[in-house]
């Protein structure tokens, strides 16, 4: 039998149960911390030549110069050809829908007149340039080149620019093809904490980027925390996670394989179910039973279910949407009669997938909507990546000579009160009855 | 004569002239560092024990409960009636144009439905609860209170708190007064990083908030870096700057006055004047030099003028639009003909003044937007606060019976090349053909 943690919302020590279940320490490895730094200081101070020393030293990956590591746009446009023609079909037409979805996100400069001629707005401009970092080997992941790259472009951003790390020099074909698809504009064959640092600081031959976007390992997740405000960066995940409310109308195999499809990502990949009906529960229980051992991914899924997997009875649907918002979790499954009345309670989660049908994987890969997502109660503050976070905003403030005696009046009041002459010498000298204007 | 840098963009050694000009070194203090460590560590642990204690140690003031350290509404109204009736009407003014602008900024849930019925949107909620630091002493600005508060209470936020330090336990009234304008809902007389604990994790009285905004000194700013994560925080913020372009038909001391009234911030404060016109420049020289005697904060001005203010002779007004981009300043005044079309040049700044009778102060108070800006270059990816800090978006996705079938299919095969059997199982016990399907 597989083991999963069994909680009663209607048991005394629930709430205990429930923090100690969600809890998640975050903290950072001092040596990792350490060990980023100098990386990050060396690649800021000798650009290139750092550059070249950690990509032969941690990717066994030997090159006369940087511009050698530069993959080039006929490789991936033959990496693209060379894919498996259902392959290469599924990438476009997840692209195309991603790219349908994020559009709807773009922002549009907006302005007011007032009565005097004051004119007030907010002007809306991408970024100039974007790195996307790729991880490597394993978790080199192509949905996740479409889902970084594809609002930057929607949004904008003239230049995107892709890092992969290639140890020992092997370069992965889907995720060059990925990037051709997803509309990156260059590439290069370098990782870690050392390409964080020539996307932030530039080096004689990488330009510097304004933003840091994707996935990356504990040294990587290091070095972006590090370069933020260098440049901006997207959320630090923390382990990924799916919540799932049933009211017990849903195949109990379906409900069995999207807890699989949170827990099999790695063994710190948290999957709990909500659900008011104890048979139904048990029902899940024995799926689980019965379909873990042919799973592939059996071993991971073994570790995480038992460690940071569970089935709680809830009192009510009702307390399932109040569980949920306490734990913010980055997917929602709403696999209930009339989703959209109980997705009216949630105010915390990443991303909602309402009904029976909406597995959490057709989201991962082609819904539309981003994969990346808040994780660790981030959602109670924060938002999917989308296109906002590749455009940003300048007030625009144009005073009129009439709006500048108004205005002026009050806000020399408000300086004066707070001690800033100048600040108010400044709005006097716009005054018409101001003896100091020239 | 006041010592300001003269620069020349068509001097050889303009570049690194400018570099080093705008250089600023963000480096974080180790000894705060630790130190507020320490402090979060306590508060977290011991939650209204250690509040008490660094409040009785930091602020030398004695309360018996944290509950008798919060501010009671009716001392804010209190406040506010006994204001001066001039600068009621300021702040009131200021408040209800601040709060018209942001209106503007608040962004809608949006759906839409596919021909197989698939719904994907996006659901925008406010944040729960929101914390405004307030420093005290001579920095506790009311301008910065309206301009934290009200575009949260805009954004629908329930629950706005605010913290602010009472050394002595001296409470400034107009910043009371100013709290109640701007909407606050509770107060507390805690600060230092030791309040910022104690809204990041709650105490047995302090409620935890999901996002911490305002200004704050170096061990706020630390204490804030360090609870991201756990709360959402605003940027942290440089020293303050202001770029001024002009045309050189500004009258010269509106010029002076103008980057006066950034400098006299503090001694780390900057400001820059662009223009192609000598003669201009000399004027703006020698308005600076005759009006800086008479300012009250004339002590700090001398030395951010001296070390951190330039007047730079450019060629042109394109070559002055083209350098602003690349300094990217919080606070950009076109002080020009026609500033509309030199402002469609400008990429990067936190807010944009267009026009001679627009100061920055007036932005700075009462025109409307906000005057949280991006600061030391992040104008490049980072955008004014706004009513968008205190939204967050959550995904939609609902998949129709006839959805799950194409996109089960995409999902199927992206899923397989990634090597995640558990994602692509989900989507194909969709499928209509599955046998596993109940």
């Amino acid at each position: 039998m597989s083991s999963i943690q069994r909680l009663d919302s209607a048991d005394p020590g629930f709430r205990s149960d429930l923090r100690r279940l969600l809890a998640y320490d975050a903290s950072q490895d001092e040596s990792i911390e350490r060990a980023t730094a100098d990386i990050l200081e060396h690649v800021r101070t000798e650009g290139d030549t750092a550059l070249l020393n950690y990509t032969r030293r941690f990717d066994r990956l030997e090159a006369e110069s940087v511009a050698a590591l530069e993959i080039d746009r006929s490789e991936w446009l033959a990496a693209l050809d060379a894919l498996p023609r259902e392959q290469r079909a599924a990438l476009e037409a997840a692209a195309e829908r991603i790219r349908r979805y994020h559009e709807h996100q773009v922002a549009q400069s907006w302005s007011y007149t007032e009565a005097d001629g004051t004119v007030l707005g907010q002007k809306i401009t991408p970024l100039d340039r974007v790195g996307l970092y790729v991880p490597g080997g394993k978790a080199a992941y192509p949905s996740s080149v479409l889902m970084n790259a594809i609002p930057a472009k929607v949004a904008g951003v003239p230049e995107v620019v892709m890092v992969t790390p290639t140890p020992g020099g092997v370069r992965n074909p889907i995720v060059l093809a990925a990037a051709a698809i997803g509309g990156v504009d260059r590439a290069w064959a370098i990782g870690g904490a050392q390409a964080v640092g020539a996307l932030a600081y530039g080096t004689q031959t990488v330009a510097p980027v304004d933003k840091i976007v994707g996935p990356g390992n504990a040294y990587v997740a290091a070095a972006k925390r590090r370069v933020f405000g260098t440049v901006g960066i997207d959320m630090i995940a923390g382990p990924s996670e799916i919540l799932v409310i049933c009211d017990g109308s849903t195949p109990a195999d379906w409900a069995a394989i999207d807890l699989f499809s949170q827990a099999e990502h790695d063994e710190m990949a948290q999957a709990i179910l909500l659900c008011p009906d104890a048979a139904y529960i048990e029902a899940v229980q024995q799926a689980i039973d019965r379909l873990l051992p042919q799973q592939p991914r059996a071993d991971i899924l073994r570790v995480s279910l038992a460690n940071r997997g569970a089935l709680i009875k809830v009192r009510s649907l009702e307390e399932a949407c109040d569980i949920a918002n306490e734990i913010a979790p980055e997917h929602l499954e709403i696999s209930t009669a009339e989703p959209e009345h109980w997705a009216e309670r949630i105010r915390h989660a990443g991303a909602i997938f309402l009904g029976p049908y909406t597995s959490e994987s057709l989201g991962d890969y082609c819904a539309g909507p981003n994969h990346v997502l808040p994780t660790a109660r981030t959602a109670r503050f924060s938002s999917p990546l989308g296109v906002y976070d590749f455009q940003k905003r300048s007030s625009l403030i144009k005073v009129s000579q009439a709006g500048a005696q108004s205005l002026g009046r009050i806000a020399s009041v408000l300086a004066h009160g707070e001690g800033l002459a100048a600040h108010a010498a400044a709005a006097e000298y716009r005054l018409e009855s101001s003896d100091t204007q020239a």
